[in-house]
């Protein structure tokens, strides 16, 4: 019989992408050029050029059966080495290839940490705001998922609620900075004061509580932010990597998760990722990307466009009476709705051809994200769409 | 704290692998000519050129962001319309692109499908001999597999064993033609049979009973061999399909899941396919390769070496005093052992170099795995050992 809990999934909307549908659909009536469409976090950039030019070198250079063949259960051996020598040269760390673990994007990566480090039943804590998905990724691998209420003032960690909530029965932390949706970045003293706790309540429940950290917008971070590399900071820490933000690649689905070489178990958790891979189905990316990976890791697409479009986007809406707190990296804006139920806000914006998403999705009501990897010229138009929805609020 | 249920994997020993690393660190003290590898399934003959010219093409020529893009959780509509076409020409079935869902290789539609048509706690029915990894594939999903023991006469089905172990708490039977590790393949009769049961038994237990059908080496047939294609035979059927053997592509990690229309639920199936990716981590395979398949998934590599193989080392074992059903397909043989215990006739033969896999890890006790997927040039070096080994028991 079909599988209930799947079917059961169905009903629950996947709010983004009905509202991105609903644009798509919008745009064949009144033309794109008359929607203003903020709702997916999909690259704006494209990849670099020496992605594609390493992509055509290794299909022209490489001996086929070794270029498409299997790769081993844990990556790439040369892939695994160029991300551990490109993460202690740009954070002066100490991995080496062993640590690394290929995976498909930073959702196989996280798959593959919360089933290292938690046993069925455990809970893992996170904090609003928070992407929708963390929900059916720790439900996939029978974990409870608890999420500490947001300090909207500025989206870092409310350490009073987090204290409050870190039980025995939490075996992992989960954090997400820079930050889907806020766009902020957590700084050293949010980072340090979350250590100091996880430190003193593993040693007063007699187990590790580990830190998994999903940095996929890591790379995306606005000139003067504090922006600490933070498995440096926690030593029991599972770094979720993706290059879909970096290289603008999502679609190839191409990540790694790292393991601090002086985290406890470290060996252990590397060593069971491919056995955990042999349950979900997974056997590592594709194995031309990985090998493209080894060339390009250090890489990034030019990524100024998302600083330009924040700084414009930013300083607009503070002129017309919004409130946010400023972001510091990512491509996602998350500012008070100009209504307490926000997707009562989203829907008046809605009628304006302007699409947004309401915070409720992300753990954070009153508030709604803006994904601003659009070309600029588009932000520039929707200003005056913005300003429109302000008045009519605030006049 | 680091889990269990993975932790307690790492001491189930993976053999084929540990047999492979064994084979290649026995090469470095021999000499890689010395050995006589037999041990892995990976294509020996490389991808047709079609592949690489049509990555290089769509490199060169599609867009950036499109092409590197984040694909729809069904994945890319084209590829998936082209796979219906083809299996609608080659076939004569009617599938829709709708009704086909892309999948990280084979391993990723079976992590599908067995999620998709079951829940927890249900029963899997399958046949020995079969592949190892549907251990850990079904209990990913919290399923019970059980193994209907092998005719080992012909490796068709052993009806009588099928009928005794089909319950009411079966809920799909997997099947795997042609088969790893014995490369036989049902004939129209098997699958005709099998059907009529199925159908029989749905209506008596008042729910469907799922037939999944494994079928990474469909393409991959001998001259004058029956080999249904098993969806035009049981409306109930779910198809996984690998491009990694037929196009030498095993590292890319692309295939599909088939839900044949008529099937009970088909839409459903299909539906909720996205939702289980977003609880095992999966996002569709590389938006490269899928944009590449759309070209290329009619294209095989040639595959005329295996059946060349197969035609030399059968006739040369049966000589040498070997008893082995002729395998009708993929690039395996699967004779008796010549001492009951085939651990231990693997050993004697790794004693000579000959590397060779156990049969009781594919459930079937008493016999051999011999992967030739190797250059013919392999093949006939191997002759004489094999002759040796035979006349050591024969004699």
């Amino acid at each position: 019989m079909i599988n209930q809990y799947y079917t059961s999934m169905l009903s629950e909307k996947d709010v983004i992408f009905e509202i991105f549908q609903y644009a798509q659909e919008k745009a064949k009536i009144v033309g794109a050029e008359n929607i203003y469409d903020f709702s997916l976090g999909n690259p704006s950039v494209p990849a670099p050029a020496s992605v594609n030019d390493t992509i055509i070198k290794n299909v022209r250079e490489l001996d086929a059966l070794s270029l498409h063949g299997y790769s081993p259960g844990m990556g790439v051996p040369e892939a695994r080495a160029a991300i551990a020598e490109s993460l202690n040269a740009k954070y002066g760390c100490h991995y080496k290839a062993e640590n690394i673990f290929m995976a498909i994007g930073a959702a196989g990566a996280l798959a593959h940490a919360f089933r290292a480090v938690n046993n069925p039943g455990d809970t893992v804590l996170t904090f609003a705001p928070c992407f929708s998905e963390y929900k059916p990724y720790t439900a996939g691998a029978s974990l409870k998922l608890s999420i500490v209420p947001a300090d909207t003032d500025s989206f870092q960690i409310n350490f009073a609620a987090f204290e409050e909530m870190l039980t025995p029965a939490v075996t992992s932390v989960l954090i997400n900075s820079p930050n889907n949706p806020s766009g902020i970045v957590y700084s050293t003293e949010t980072i340090e004061r979350l250590a100091a706790i996880l430190n003193a309540k593993s040693e007063e429940f007699g187990h590790p509580i580990y830190l998994i950290s999903d940095e996929p917008y890591r790379d995306i971070v606005f000139t003067g932010t504090d922006s600490p590399y933070i498995a440096n900071y926690y030593k029991n820490t599972l770094t979720c990597y993706s290059f879909s933000k970096s290289l603008s690649l999502p679609g190839e689905r191409i990540g790694y998760l790292a393991v601090n070489p002086d985290c406890e178990g470290a060996a252990d958790i590397i060593a069971i990722c491919p056995q955990i891979s042999r349950t979900i189905g997974q056997n590592g990316p594709a194995s031309l990307m990985q090998r493209t990976i080894i060339d390009v890791c250090g890489d990034t697409s030019d990524l100024s466009v998302y600083e330009e479009n924040k700084k414009i986007l930013y300083d607009a809406l503070i002129s017309y009476g919004y409130s946010c707190v400023e972001p510091g990296g990512t491509f996602y804006m998350f500012p008070r709705s100009l209504e307490p139920d926000s997707y009562a806000f989203c829907e008046k914006a809605r009628e304006k051809n302007l699409i947004l998403v309401p915070g409720d999705i992300f753990g954070c009501p009153g508030h709604f994200r803006i994904a601003y990897c659009v070309p600029t010229e588009r932000i520039r138009k929707a200003l005056p769409v913005f300003k429109e929805l302000a008045e009519e609020y605030l006049k």
